[in-house]
């Protein structure tokens, strides 16, 4: 049998998630229908190119059957009713959505009929704008796209479905990868979700602070605390849409919270330790470049004068020494006018880049 | 009456800290002698030219006293010992030390009959390598040195004593700052050790996680977990010297992990939203950029192929713009030869920066 191909999707929803969609789809040359409550986001989104807002659909007829596919891009509160009218439409051969909790969604269609013509999906990409203007055709570029075909006693969708909406991962440039609605819950609850709450509790704690020993933070709270400068409004959502799973991921970590408070009572030092190289375990499994594990790079810190054009010198000497850089962090110091750049470079490029920089009169501490 | 000068200084310990503070002191014509348990550290920081390494120290004498400062930078379990011992010579007109927790070298000093003569410090400088021969004298250039002038009860020291050790801040390069070493303790606690060990434990939660869930990680959990990285076997001997305050710390944590865990379960979306709230708070109390508080950046997200150059091409493009870029972040997909830099720049300098970037070629994810 030949594997369906996507012609043609109809986009509910013309937020940033649903309009970058439609434009890259547009792009490689699939029919896209819009549609949203909202008149003037419909307006706009149009306007910028995403596809057509028709009154009806192309009827179900030979030769220009219906939509392949379907987009659910609402609003999570939304998600569900938006995917069950969907799937009582039958001019639409298959349904998704992007919404970032996914057994809800599963749940809520089993009953459905047409449920094996849905099968969740959920971009890993976003910005901290929203709206159909904010949207760009390569917003997917190199990002996954998790598929959920529901499992856990949960109807299974067709191979068609699951074949559509892998083309629409695809076709937007997005890395496809498959599973289950509970597995994928569970890991954005402990990738995401539960870290998160975590970030901000303990910026929670420099709220009321007195300001000299804020003043002693560094880079480590820094980087601990930026996710936690996230709006609120939006992660409620999020976490309750997840809130067994996050609960789980909240309880284990107060458990092991619990653990380093008594030990560090008890002066249990190896207790404390233990606790500490479990970080160092559980840091190293994060995805490095390229998908391999966290590599160990050395950081090479340069003293930079802060004005437009010296990071432009910098890097175009570190480009001249042959050196490729791994990460970049800029760490400025509070009440000067200078920072520091911390370059990240494999362990056998750390000399020559030093030497080089050196030579080209940068301070390089270290 | 003339404030004493520093014109002569001992270093205990050859250490990163030590030797560096010693090539900083020497630089700017401070006579330095130093000291070290460790014959080889110390030939390593003589021969670097750090100091020389009499038998004995001058006698204290009419035109040559003795030396105006004695600095402790040994470990920190050694550090009250060697304090109290430099104390003991009459040769020695005022002591410091460098260690990361100061109320316990206080205490231990209180009941010297010269702890008048003794200022604790903390400079807020290190590197992930140690020893003299990773020693630079720039090592706390622009860097906070905080003093802690005994008080909760404990002596005072002397004028003096207070304004050799702002001297030695000061020539070394860094900043000084004054804080009790009960308040610093906490502030440390508060900013550094505590958030420490919770990103520890956030990371030890994905030790055993299945693989494909942790491939869904992305940079929000990779900036959480960055510090738990760093040794376990240093950091269980910062936590446990500053156990007290850490707790406290991680008491309260406790408790706001909890209200966390009730809200989502009892559903309660204000508390969360609440929690939340009081983190985008504490979070913008940390010091940004030339003290100020934390600015409000955008974020403009480049495509990058991941070969030497391409950072230099970009910020030749962006210094060209002539706009000031605030931070960078290298973003590695996984599975990807692609990666993604977000540039955090101003708001005003958003639209003109990504303009000048479309219009060199750049794929700027707008």
């Amino acid at each position: 049998m030949t594997p369906p191909e996507l012609r043609t999707v109809l986009v509910v929803g013309t937020g940033l998630i649903g309009t970058s969609a439609a434009l890259a789809l547009r792009a490689r040359g699939v029919t896209v229908y819009l549609r949203d409550e909202d008149p003037a986001a419909l307006a706009v989104a149009v306007e910028r190119g995403a596809g057509s807002s028709p009154d009806e659909l192309p009827a179900e007829d030979a030769g220009s059957a219906g939509v392949d596919l379907a987009v659910a891009a609402v609003p999570p509160q939304h998600t569900a009713a938006t995917v069950l009218a969907l799937l009582d439409d039958e001019r639409v051969r298959a349904v998704t959505d992007v919404a970032s909790v996914k057994l809800p969604v599963a749940r809520a269609v089993a009953a459905h009929p047409r449920a094996a013509a849905y099968v969740g999906g959920h971009p890993m990409a976003g910005r901290e704008v929203s709206g159909p203007a904010a949207a760009r055709p390569d917003l997917f570029r190199g990002r996954s796209w998790v598929l959920c075909p529901p499992e856990d006693g949960l109807p299974a969708p067709t191979a068609a479905a699951v074949e559509l909406v892998t083309q629409l991962a695809l076709l937007v440039g997005a890395t496809p990868l498959r599973m289950t609605p509970s597995d994928h819950d569970a890991a954005v609850a402990l990738v995401s979700h539960a870290p998160h709450l975590v970030s901000a509790l303990v910026a929670g704690r420099l709220r009321d602070a007195p300001a000299p020993e804020v003043r002693l933070a560094g880079g480590g709270v820094a980087d601990i605390t930026r996710v936690a400068a996230s709006n609120p409004a939006l992660w409620r959502e999020i976490l309750a849409a997840n809130a067994p799973a996050v609960r789980d991921v909240l309880t284990a970590l107060r458990a092991d919270l619990d653990t380093a408070i008594t030990a560090l009572g008890d002066g249990d030092l190896d207790r404390v330790e233990g606790l500490l190289a479990a970080g160092v375990a559980g840091r190293g499994r994060l995805p490095g470049k390229h998908g391999s594990p966290h590599a160990e790079y050395v950081g090479v810190p340069v003293e930079l004068a802060d004005r437009p054009g010296q990071l432009a010198r910098l890097f175009a000497d570190i480009g001249a020494a042959g050196v490729n850089v791994e990460d970049v962090r800029i760490e400025h110091v509070p009440g000067e006018p200078v920072g520091l750049v911390e370059l990240s470079v494999q362990p056998h490029a750390e000399a020559s880049l030093v030497d080089a920089l050196r030579a080209r009169g940068w301070a390089v501490h270290g």
